[in-house]
């Protein structure tokens, strides 16, 4: 039997705090490939690895941050929310300290304070995403 | 680029109500194949749908119950939680009404109150998943 299932992935919502743990915003990546634009950090879950420790190596390797995870916001699987294949990603939200560093697919990556988040240059359904953790903060 | 991720598969906590709208307990399946024993009713999402789809379109075909999905209560990713291969599970708290009727991968689907649910028989990490459930009531 060849089993056919949509890719898996992670994405994560970093809140950075500051020395004095208030919150400065959140995470966002320039994006290095197509499609080119404003991203949540996150990549594909490994065969044989957690979605958590997906989520941990794909923050660290695109904006050197160790993160500690806080919850699932929810799984997101629109057939359409990338236009190269289907996707469903499993979205948490995680903190950190420090300032991010763009690596690997992030050509740069800044804090956002939220009232500061450009939603029209966000890729994929991440516009979506924010908007859910928003509401539900 | 070949990209290769865990299967995505849904397992339902379907909680059963009477016509007064009283809690009556939650289905189990008798599986039709390895590994033999009771599960939480699922299956594998296809590429093209959504998970809250391929949760209800599984619910019937293995219980005969159109649910009506409550929450994500979380995504089961352990490497070694089930034995064939790896796969990462959304599950999903549902509610039906009505009496389930076991088919396709289930010789039988039955309702269990909470206080029947014989734990030693679950396969998979089904019993880790429904004390988190209880856990979380």
């Amino acid at each position: 039997m060849a089993i056919k299932t949509p890719y898996l992935t992670v994405d994560g919502i970093i809140k950075i705090f500051d020395e004095k743990d208030r919150f400065r915003g959140i995470v966002l990546i320039e994006r290095k490939n197509e499609p080119l634009g404003l991203a949540l950090p996150g990549g594909f879950v490994d065969v044989g690895e957690r979605v958590e420790d997906a989520l941990k190596r794909e923050m660290k390797e695109e904006t050197s941050l160790e993160v500690e995870i806080i919850k699932l916001l929810g799984v997101y699987s629109d057939p359409r929310r990338d236009p190269r294949f289907h996707t469903a990603s499993c979205v948490f939200v995680c903190r950190a300290t420090g300032e991010p560093v763009g690596m690997d697919d992030a050509k740069e990556a800044k804090i956002y304070a939220l009232e500061e988040i450009p939603f029209e240059r966000l890729v994929f359904d991440h516009a979506e995403i924010l908007h859910d953790f928003i509401e539900g903060m």
